[in-house]
């Protein structure tokens, strides 16, 4: 088998075991013996529940190792003018995030979770800086998606491996909470289209304003991803018949970054070591919708952080059926949405855990 | 003067400063000038304006010490069947979340934040469980409010300074950021009643299910809810025109409990010291109008944690002009909704101060 197979299997095999059912009933008793009125600890009932499935053990473990990994690369699509953002701020932000002082970064610092950047595919020369683990799907950056795929499918899968590998090498170190993030300028408008693609929705639902662009940018942003969209539908109706994975591939090809390649990696990697996934904003709701597309199963261990401002942000998390845990308007990306919602996983583990029961009262 | 008024005093002086305007000003420009998009970072953005505001200075303080103050108390008002659950719950939960097993208790460990319980007023005979603040205002409960006053302005009086001496304990001991919370059954018909009485609301709008209470006991509640406010408006037509804060104290005396009495003093005492204080639910809403009602400038401190499913509590938000920063459809009190906005507060000021600038990027 393929590495990319053998992912696929492991993640459907730690799916397909009676444990997470047998865990999530568990889990539904106990949050109504917890010392509390009945549901008055709101959503972080069902989260405790959903992580109990997850781990498929009630009470689930209360995640203390959270791991960021922030995945980067460039799109060729910036040439369209879809932002008013020069290319080369995504690689001082490579360094930023890497080097603590960008907003995920301080923000990662409060919620005590380790910092990985992963550059899968930044236009940049030079060695990479330090603290960035380079492992790259694409030399320079993707190529124009209004022109034509995006990647091969070879790169779509390098990326995939890429992020995978990435997330097992914190798995290893101990992780046991993956949060995403992402890195790109552009890559609002390539999630916009693998959105829009994956969920059946509109060029114009699906585009929203990215990093604080002008209007006229973000219209022309929207004329690139109804012509993309096009173009996608019609390669698309020349394509083989060959399966979801073979097509999720291609989906991914056409219209995604290698960041994305890489996110779906991560999803697909926890997914198979049963650990869950934070999303962040549109970036990540994109490569999640793109990893449900490859295996169905890896849903089980998502967990959406925050609502993104971002249109497709929330057209992605209610096609996965995913209410967000922060709503605070941010737009950022990074993954600094998700992190905010670690606490709140942490403590919808810890309240289902460690709480008495009304039991144990003494009244 | 009277340690009451010393309180007032002391935290009017604290509000007039050019320092909390000149720290806003900076904060707003630094904040265009960090390495985000602007407004990426949604409302963190203008909380840590605030907090810059809180602290009289650019960048804010980080909070590193959270305090949790616990205020308990009985309410006479039990007697009226305005809940299901028995008055000796509330001694319970103190030894309860003295103990570390609360929801709160539990949620306190994740976010770091130290817990102090203060009984102000419950019920219970015996010495005090492990880890209890005892500081009486009232000996046994309050008087049943449908009746009468609750309490008289002597015992609110004992009750703020008790709350005021508690904040200033966690405030001596290093504390940073202090979290409102509450334990008291039947505390949530009180808050109702002080809400409406502090907003001009009507008995309906106020009127909430508690702690998960059936129909017909939310029915009742309401008729008592209607009962009290129309005994509260006879006593005050008969009430000297003595200035706002003797018309506060008489407020709070005729409807509140005396853990209202002690959250008032909590966040008196945190207005003195510049510290921010975060909102729970409907109690500390409660507590916290009628805080302003004695001392306007103290709304400078307040944040509001989040919102909770009790309607008199965003009525009281509303009214104060705060947006909530959680919003998951909490309904236990304890302080478990202002506690997992801590990791939220932390990060708004972190952001502010750590982040670097555009300018700084090597792009």
């Amino acid at each position: 088998m393929s590495p990319l197979t053998d992912l696929l299997t492991a993640a459907r095999a730690a799916a397909d075991t009676p444990a997470a059912a047998d865990a999530a009933t568990a889990a539904t008793a106990r949050q109504s013996e917890l010392a509390k009125p009945p549901g008055s600890l709101g959503a972080l009932e069902a989260l405790g529940i959903r992580l109990a499935a997850i781990a498929g053990e009630c009470p689930p473990p209360v995640p203390g190792r959270p791991a960021l990994l922030v995945a980067a690369g460039d799109h060729g699509v910036h040439a369209q003018g879809v932002t008013a953002w020069p290319q080369a701020i995504t690689t001082a932000m490579v360094s930023a995030v890497a080097g603590g002082v960008a907003a995920a970064s301080v923000i990662a610092e409060v919620v005590g979770a380790e910092v990985t950047v992963l550059d899968v595919g930044v236009a940049a020369d030079g060695p990479a800086p330090a603290g960035v683990r380079r492992d790259r799907a694409v030399a320079a950056g993707t190529k124009d998606l209004l022109i034509g795929p995006a990647m091969t499918v070879e790169e779509v899968t390098a990326g995939i491996l890429a992020g995978a590998a990435a997330a097992r090498a914190a798995l290893d170190g101990g992780a046991d909470l993956l949060v995403l993030g992402d890195l790109g300028i552009a890559n609002t408008t390539a999630s916009a289209c693998l959105v829009a693609a994956l969920t059946g929705t509109g060029a114009t639902e699906v585009t929203g304003a990215g990093a604080a662009n002008p209007p006229e940018v973000v219209a022309r942003k929207q004329e690139v991803i109804a012509g993309a969209l096009q173009r996608h539908e019609h390669d698309r109706a020349t394509a083989p018949a060959d399966g979801d994975v073979a097509e999720g591939l291609r989906v991914l090809a056409s219209l995604g970054g290698a960041e994305h390649a890489a996110l779906v990696g991560v999803v697909l990697a926890a997914a198979g070591a049963r650990v869950p996934v934070l999303l962040d904003g549109v970036i990540s709701g994109a490569a999640a919708l793109a990893a449900v597309a490859l295996e169905p199963s890896v849903a089980e261990v998502l967990v959406a952080g925050h609502r993104s401002a971002e249109p497709a942000a929330t057209i992605a998390l209610a096609s996965l059926g995913l209410d967000p845990l922060v709503d605070l308007g941010l737009r950022l990306g990074e993954g600094t949405g998700a992190l905010l919602a670690v606490p709140l996983v942490q403590s919808a583990a810890a309240t289902l855990g460690r709480m008495a029961r009304i039991a144990d009262l003494e009244v």
